[in-house]
């Protein structure tokens, strides 16, 4: 009987939860608002009953399933939840949520509590959430741990949080060159159980060196008497433990990997590095990029107070108030143009809107062949002609259409004609802003992705309007 | 001896390349200018030799880098990599490169030639690519095919492009629920080689409905007499052939899966899913909205014509152009107000700018929470009320200050008032439609990271003129 995990059925079983829960609150208030003894008794035990089928319910979800619900509820419900599942489910949810949702478990669970929540996770698991917790909850789960994982747990804080030292596993299989498949066999049995995501043992040598990979299959296939060695691969695609992690994902894109081995810059052998966790980061990669630029610097708990959300929105809304005052301060020079004719005010928004969108496109073509690297291999003096030669096409057609629009408008052929001319240059006013900009942030050594979309539409709104306006002035006025 | 395909030594390789084909192109150029029967001879050695050397070094690459260089490359360097490339990489080139270089490549490239790097292709990669092909070619490689092959790639063609089904591969093993483990390993070791990404069996019934799946793990780890049922998984995440292909990428991504059998409606095992192609996917969806985010519909080619790239851009264009004018005519509304007052026209782009920045931030999120399926379970109206309440106090801090900057520009306190009211209510508007606008794209069964910035752009820049100008025109004309 195969049990299947559709989209359905999760939904089914998180309506459930949510009808239950809806209950628990319900009976909280009554149980507040009523006394007497005997409706106390009776509601009480409906509460329990309750309780226990939210319980039940819960604790028969996937981890990542329950990660998923916990985001999904109001902070007094997402509670109740959390406090109903079993230290290891509520431990591997505390992996799997998002930060901000992390953030606020960590803050509302009471030390003793977190810590036995802690306790349950693996080394790897526990370096990763090691940040949101405080030193002494840390200390308390480190007591727990064997000296081994102890010990890992600590050799991991030596890396950055980028590098794919922080995102390895050492959970992994390393066999000794000298050994026979026959030795791998008898090894991984006596083991038990391999740990997931393995597609492939790791062959060292004596100085734990990495020599080669063996294919799981491998040892299905092969004969028990082959040294490893004979059926190993040697040709392994492998990471360094201090390159970043944006590296691997692409490594693993590339080269359709399920897992690489992790090496130091001697060559030996210190993770695991598997596709789950690239996949995992991949996804937030993403998702920082959407939020940053949207101009957020992190996600936010749904349910996080008002507070909190004004307040990690401030940052890109001072630089967006500063620069649109800087480009205010542009149309003030021009305000005598302006009383003498008022049009001037009601086009100037089109030819900067125009080239802010003109200039995010050539920025987005940018930031993906920047990401893609290609930019390095093919020189951007030729992506820089090209924007230019399309920005003065697209110019063309639109700066006639816009100008002959305002023609229409306001009957007056000079007008349309001042129109069309700044947005053709501020077409290319975008198309060089839009190469640049990401171009310079990336040769600074920072993701374009971030802060290039800010940057351009100043460029091309305080142009736009001095384009616009100092053209009117010369020929209008 | 591990030989690791490090990014340092990727880019020497095709640094090595590029001065290859530099040098190609040089001795071209020489080829055509100089005439002279000697030196003819010995520039065309050269000439040989120097293409050899390409040969031998693009040859040498992996398929995904292959991919790589033909992106990078302008189009008369792409074509001689392009020529050089064996059929069997070629094929595989052909499927890694983004559509656009597809593109370029299916027209550039003379029928026969394509049709004889196609014939290297597997049925599953053949399904993938068949749709940039024309009929003719696609019928001249289909006839090299298997009729069980030939058959798999027409039956594909009944999944839309968004269905589990197109995605799918049919190479996989799949065991009766009546055999043993020692069955299972003679089937194996007489096929030799297992389907790439094979993490496990799937055991299927006489009518070959999908009842279990066997970890690889667990062929290497039991007892051979074993049946396969007795040590097979029943409790596996399967997917459906008519699903949107998102909804394997979140499965693949919630429950760490490598593989995901893909079943009918009638439970049949008709497929595998690998972690591959769903990060592929994935891939593909993070880069097609951070381009669409830009306004732009697909992927170009680097190289592409300027006509091309020109033409891309002008749907988005387009409708920026009428939203700008749609939010032109309502400050043309007002210019009486403006030729009284030609601050305002100076302090309205303030308003209608930071009322954007706003919203899109709200937007953001809401994409998120849509696309993470939370807002479902949890209910829009509470982040409605959230976000109205953020915006009421950024309203409130920026607005005032905003208010103050414009009285100590203008020495007018009733314009400062009247700066920080507009810029209070616009922000309230930024939330409704930041809130309103995806969740409205999202409930018309449409992706909302389509299009949501633009409309609200144009709600936020068409009411920030209109509260500001509006409110000017009661209090101070």
């Amino acid at each position: 009987m195969t049990t299947v995990h559709s989209d359905d059925q999760l939904n089914e079983s998180l309506a459930h939860i949510r009808r239950l829960l809806e209950r628990h609150r319900l009976l909280d208030a009554l149980a507040h608002r009523q006394e007497g003894p005997k409706k106390d008794l009776l509601e009480s035990l409906q509460h329990r009953q309750n309780l226990a089928d939210v319980h039940k319910r819960v604790n028969a979800l996937h981890a990542a399933d329950a990660a998923y619900v916990l985001e999904a509820l109001p902070p007094d419900e997402r509670q109740v939840v959390w406090e109903q599942l079993r230290p290891d489910l509520a431990g591997q949810a505390f992996v799997e949520v998002g930060e901000a949702v992390r953030e606020w478990l960590a803050e509302t669970t009471p030390p003793d509590t977190l810590a036995t929540v802690l306790e349950t996770l693996d080394p790897d698991d526990l370096r990763y959430v090691r940040e949101w917790v405080t030193p002494d909850v840390f200390a308390e789960v480190a007591r727990t741990l064997a000296s081994a994982d102890r010990q890992a747990v600590e050799d991991a804080a030596h890396y950055d949080e980028d590098d794919i030292g922080h995102y390895m596993t050492r959970d992994m299989i390393a066999v000794p060159d000298t050994y026979s498949i026959q030795h791998v066999l008898s090894d991984l049995r006596a083991r038990g159980e391999l740990p997931p995501q393995t597609d492939r043992l790791f062959v060292v040598d004596a100085r734990n060196v990495l020599r080669a990979a063996i294919p799981l299959q491998a040892l299905v296939l092969l004969e028990p008497s082959v040294p490893v060695l004979a059926a190993a691969i040697t040709d392994v695609t492998t990471v360094d433990a201090r390159s970043p992690i944006s590296q691997a994902v692409t490594a693993f894109e590339r080269y359709d990997l399920v897992s690489a081995p992790v090496v130091d810059d001697r060559g030996k052998l210190v993770g695991r590095l598997t596709v789950d966790a690239v996949m995992d980061m991949a996804r937030t990669q993403a998702d920082q990029r959407a939020l940053a630029q949207a101009g957020l610097s992190r996600g936010e708990d749904l349910f996080a107070s008002p507070w909190d959300s004004a307040r990690n929105r401030w940052p890109w809304l001072g630089l967006n108030l500063v620069t649109a005052f800087i480009a205010s301060r542009v149309i003030g020079q021009f305000e005598g143009a302006i009383r003498g004719l008022a049009a001037l005010a009601a086009l100037m928004p089109i030819v900067a809107s125009i080239g802010g969108n003109t200039g995010n496109q050539t920025t987005a073509l940018m930031i993906r062949a920047l990401a893609g690297d290609q930019v390095r291999f093919s020189g951007v003096h030729r992506l820089l002609t090209k924007e230019i030669v399309v920005s003065l096409m697209n110019g063309s057609v639109w700066g006639v259409l816009v100008g002959l629009a305002a023609i229409a408008l306001y009957s007056n052929l000079a007008l349309g004609a001042v129109m069309a001319g700044a947005v053709i240059l501020n077409l290319v006013v975008a198309a060089l802003a839009g190469v640049a900009i990401p171009f310079a942030l990336h040769r600074a050594g920072r993701d374009p992705a971030y802060g290039s979309s800010v940057l351009l539409t100043f460029v091309t709104d305080a142009m736009g309007f001095f384009l616009f306006l100092g053209l009117a002035t010369i020929f209008l006025i």
